[in-house]
């Protein structure tokens, strides 16, 4: 071939060298990859290489054909909430997530949790029921199963008159060089461990597993410790002040055992080969419903509903303690803001828990949840308005607003969620703060739209500064968002801007004049 | 070298032939091109061959340090108006083009008629006075250099009272075949031709033009035709009711001559090595003021400002009487709309031609112009509502509002020229009016930007469409517009956007999350 090298000037600024055939000039991908934004990698099948272009890298989800307060929450059955780095642990006391994400320390934000409990929630009802090993009913007959460390540990069958069911008292050495009343496995599918025990003595309950060859044990004791580490042995704290009351424990050790590898204080990390080898009682108590399954998804959904229950402060919200700069110096946060998100989320989690329970606690939490999205940024809460004309409910309800799209319509979908189960006067007002959440839907959803992709939030003009471009994934949940709109709400609009949007994806950009 | 061919396949959808060397792969310009709307072309210079990488195609003019009311409108010395395709000719009855565009029979068309009338004020101010050659002053040394085409031809100076001026009298057959009263050229670089003359019979001014061996007379008639062409022969009518009037023609002969070779009469369409031949003078009347100059911006421009003093109605408008569609079936103007791009424009026109001229009429007409600014779109008026916070004019005045980023501004800057010289009560309109319309820009500036680039109009807000991204041509004149701004006002937010306005147009965008 004539193939030749050739320089290519790139806009009288620098140069990229560059081949030429003929008429044609080829240019180099490593510098289209970094200039355009782009992705590429070659692959070889069968013995043939292609270069696969890609203008993307996110893929949408398509949410539910039916949008139900007690459905699938959009597509979060793909979510996995805490295998990301930034969470800290799920924690052995409420059984939810910390997050590290803008504190290292670690924080209860109100966003993960719901986002946990719904992924869950989601999951559950896409995988259907776990497969469930039964490992102590309560019966005699389970502690056939089961090793005694020593001849001074004792177990036996007893009536509970509180949990009206048969239980297991048992007696140990509390120490956890003891492996107490002792179950062996040799499982390498099942990882989620749920438990109903109380103790007298400062018990513990341990799980061990193998990876890569090395033993490590998981024990979840009686401290306020979110999570520590001691060679291979790796702690949760179920709180001090939980002894002498049932705890219902769900635990997927093989989370558990990635959180505490994460902590780095073995120098055997890998995750590979994982063994569940047992599980080990040990201390003063009794124990019930020790089980194994595939999954404990209703369990982790029910531990986040709990927990939005029980921190929802009097003015319906959950604060959220730690400083959030969205924009350093110009958008800030100082700790104890709320977010409508957040707001949204914990009513789409609440509302759900209330239709699976029938609880009335959880409906009131979620109605109560309302309150805040009536009070504006400027006094402490979520309601900001654009251009003295739209609600917007913020999810960082920063100072000059944000308007970021995502969290908003989530907490629509928060609202949604609520308008199908509320009655009487909750109906009423969740009716109009819905509605009128829409109505600047529809009116301000294009100035996401920047033609050849979405912005993530409205910083440009409220600031007056660059537009704060969405990355891709944050573009295919925008995407995913519109795909439900357009199943709640009989207006064109969503599903249009849908497919443009999705066109977007292809470099497929709306036209020029 | 290990060049070899290797199939790039397109977002999974289609594929173009790369090529790979080692870990590179390199893809094909053409494909490039098309894909990311860039531009490129290959450079020999010297020998050496290299390959000229453009992210845009247009430049940035940049307006003058100061904005003066009697000053360079902005770059518009760089502008061209009557050399455009769309303009029919400029017209022989008042010195002003005529617009086939979205309407191929012609029309008067506002905007243009300001730019045409701005471009050659600014291009007066550039260049300084035009090299002239005085033809006829009116005295009887002058005839010396003229012929006679028979013997039945006389001509004698004498003193016009009217005038009070000498001027010269002349009689000769009308007939087109005569030559009249000559004036024989070789000409290559003046093509400004001036005259004052008043006719009682059917005369006519010809300028005879050879192009590529071929010769053209350009006769200006009394007839109402607007241009006209047999063979090589171009009419321009100078209106059927002006005789016995003194009239004063201002003409290009190259482009007469170039607009009469557009309406194809001659298979000889060249403009090529161009020689102005001759002037010719028929009929009985009198002549003054003969010149042959470079240029005749400034009668250009007061052919302009007269027009608006002329065809001001009684709104203080200059209706368009076209069907304007923005958008087919959803933004369309039937005939009789208003601009506020063309009141905007008209008032710089305005205000430079009384400043130069000292005539209050111009004044008069700039301020008249304000009234439609009051009038909004919906009752036939400019003024639109931005989220019923922010008052915006409108070029094109359509419901919903259309909101094109330029005429607004260029509306702003008629307004800013006009300020600068208004007084009392029509000062007080006029800040009122400017203020509300600079308030408005500052908010809403920042959406048209899109992170790559601007968007011309917000349509896609108003109705829920598609962005119409501006091209790179648009693009510049927004951010020469900034430029311009950033002197008129003391914000930051100009400059600082025109210069991230300018990073784009090298592929330098706004970063995403
Ligand atoms: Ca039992
Ligand atoms: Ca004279």
């Amino acid at each position: 071939s004539s193939m030749h090298e050739i320089t290519c000037e790139i806009n009288h600024e620098y140069s990229v060298q560059c081949r030429r055939e003929e008429n044609e000039v080829y240019m180099p991908f490593s510098f289209i990859k970094k200039y355009f934004e782009v992705y590429g990698e070659i692959q070889v099948s069968e013995g043939d290489e292609k270069f696969e272009f890609s203008h993307s890298y996110s893929e949408v989800h398509v949410p539910p054909e039916v949008i139900r307060p007690d459905g699938i929450f959009m597509s979060f059955e793909h979510y996995n909430v805490e295998i990301r780095k930034r969470v800290k642990c799920i924690t052995a006391t409420e059984g939810v997530p910390v997050s590290t994400q803008w504190e290292a320390s670690g924080h209860f934000y109100p966003i993960q949790i719901a986002q946990f409990g719904l992924s869950h929630y989601s999951k559950h009802l896409v995988e259907g029921k776990p497969t469930v090993t039964r490992l102590i009913t309560g019966n005699d007959l389970d502690l056939d199963l089961w090793a005694y460390s020593s001849s001074k540990t004792t177990a036996r069958s007893l009536f509970d008159r509180t949990r009206q069911s048969d239980v297991i008292q048992f007696k140990t050495s509390d120490s956890l060089s003891n492996t107490g009343l002792q179950y062996e496995l040799k499982e390498k599918n099942n990882f989620a461990v749920t438990l109903d025990f109380k103790m007298i003595s400062n018990g513990s309950v341990t799980a061990s597993l193998k990876s890569d060859t090395y033993t490590f044990h998981i024990h979840y004791v009686f401290s306020n410790t979110l999570i520590s580490c001691d060679g291979r042995n790796i702690f949760f704290g179920l709180g001090e002040n939980r002894r002498g009351k049932w705890i219902h424990l769900a635990r997927d050790v093989n989370m558990d055992l990635l959180k505490g590898l994460a902590l780095k204080c073995s120098k055997h990390r890998k995750m590979k080969d994982l063994t569940f080898l047992g599980l080990s009682i040990r201390g003063q108590g009794w124990v019930d419903n020790v089980t194994l399954a595939s999954a404990a998804h209703m369990d982790h959904f029910f531990d986040a509903a709990n927990w939005f229950v029980n921190h929802q402060d009097s003015r319906g919200g959950w604060p959220i303690k730690v400083t959030r700069k969205l924009l350093s110096g110009v958008m800030e946060l100082p700790p104890g803001w709320y977010s409508a998100m957040a707001q949204g989320q914990a009513m789409s989690t609440l509302v759900r828990a209330y239709l699976r329970s029938g609880s009335k606690v959880y409906l009131q939490a979620a109605t109560d949840a309302l309150k805040i999205f009536e009070i504006s940024s400027a006094q402490g809460g979520v309601k900001a308005r654009f251009a003295n004309s739209y609600d917007w409910y913020e999810e960082y309800p920063t100072t000059p607003s944000s308007f970021v799209l995502n969290g908003f319509i989530f907490s629509l979908f928060g609202l949604y969620d609520l308008k199908q189960v509320a009655e009487g006067q909750a109906l009423e007002t969740v009716t109009r703060i819905y509605n009128e959440g829409i109505k600047s839907l529809k009116a301000m959803l294009l100035m996401y739209d920047s033609g050849t992709g979405t912005f993530y939030d409205l910083r440009h003009i409220t600031v007056g500064i660059a537009p704060n471009r969405a990355r891709w994934d944050y573009h295919t949940v925008h995407i995913s968002q519109l795909l439900q709109l357009s199943r709640m709400e009989d207006d064109p609009l969503f599903m249009r801007t849908a497919k443009r949007w999705q066109d977007y994806m292809q470099g497929k950009w709306s036209t020029h004049n």
